[in-house]
């Protein structure tokens, strides 16, 4: 079994340069998006037009990270065939990839929808649901990418549990939402542009929840996508008692 | 260069009894996939919560395939360490997954919609542009994984290039749809459903899109995300002329 010094050490010895590259690249890409996201959000709820359009120009930067990263991952493939919890890095990092890539897209979402909303002036109701949903999903994406990069499976549980919360505390906001489009009719534009945001910001939940999936296989060579969060933790912490 | 009667050739002689199977299992993925957009959309348009409650239930079913793909995909990388034109059907098919999984729970999606919809009884609005667009996604479904059976980046980028003209038609019937809103503010709820239904819709293109993508990365070796439509028709008829 690889617990999490097995495979820190195993990095630190044996990985070549191009490995430690390639993680470090990832990082940075998440780094980048978590900026994106925390941006996008900013420019929602400040109605700031000026930060959405830079949001929206960044993702080009963010896209060619996605190819570059990828590059990597083959010529590793290709070239070291690499085995056991390496080739599980490989693997991870490139599914990873495909998650940020789309948590930039879900970004550039809000940051459309921060620019339509500026236009309109007046900020519509439901700003109180996006700030405190926003939170609470920007720390699932700072969060996931922290357990990737410390091999961290326990913190990678706790953002799949998180998201649970948020998926709940969604679908209580757009009850909200669609109850002010009711009362207010003239307000249903406004109020669906809000809707499509919170609807992003679900999504990048799910996403930074697909990455800490990642990091459970990545550190203890299970696949815990849709086996439910009891049996997640069963996996994690059952194996982390072995 | 490969061209598809070299990749096809290769595959026939040198690719062993493991790459067909998991193309194979990919392709038998991508049916059962079909059959859930195509069931759920059914089962919204003649409300038919039976089906769509069926929908729902072959959704484990789906995600289990991912789960064995993904496994037989790493069992080939660990084992056979493929290169070339091996390594890039792997790749795509560990990718393609990823996309079958998401248009599985996409129509899982419109099927919870299909439900609440036959509850509510009376048929809304929006049905007309849901039948319209939810004809073209089938078929770009249908296309893009036939694209993958043959090898065939033509057919691949017509999926592309079919996927832009969704889009555009997704916007305008969303537009209809937030005007029968506003119209009759009774019916929001209601509308409401067809426009998650119809965004699910549009999601599927997405997806059946990016498999497209992946179709001519295999073929033609060259990443073609992310680079615009007029691009990757040099890439595919370009090369298509070496």
């Amino acid at each position: 079994m690889i617990n999490k010094d097995n495979l820190t050490q195993h990095i630190s010895q044996q990985f070549n340069a191009e490995l430690e590259e390639v993680r470090s690249h990832l990082l940075a890409m998440g780094g980048l998006v978590e900026k994106q996201v925390n941006d996008a959000v900013t420019a929602l709820i400040e109605a700031d037009s000026g930060l959405a359009q830079q949001v929206r120009e960044i993702d080009d930067q963010i896209n060619q990270m996605e190819r570059n990263i990828d590059e990597e991952c083959i010529r590793i493939l290709a070239r070291r065939q690499p085995a056991a919890s390496d080739l599980r890095l490989i693997i991870s990092i490139s599914k990873s990839v495909i998650d940020l890539e789309r948590i930039g897209d879900e970004s550039t979402k809000i940051a459309k929808r921060a620019i339509l909303l500026s236009e309109e002036g007046e900020a519509p109701k439901g700003y109180v649901e996006i700030r405190h949903i926003a939170d609470q999903v920007r720390k699932m994406v700072q969060d996931a990418l922290d357990a990737f990069a410390r091999f961290d499976a326990d913190l990678a549980l706790a953002v799949a549990q998180h998201d649970k919360t948020v998926d709940r505390e969604y679908k209580t906001a757009l009850r909200e939402l669609v109850t002010y489009m009711m009362e207010d009719p003239r307000s249903i534009s406004r109020v669906l542009n809000v809707i499509w945001a919170l609807r992003s910001l679900e999504r990048i939940g799910d996403h930074a929840r697909n990455i800490a999936e990642l990091v459970i296989y990545l550190v203890r060579g299970t696949d815990v996508r849709h086996i439910g969060l009891t049996r997640m933790r069963e996996e994690v912490e059952g194996k982390s008692r072995d």
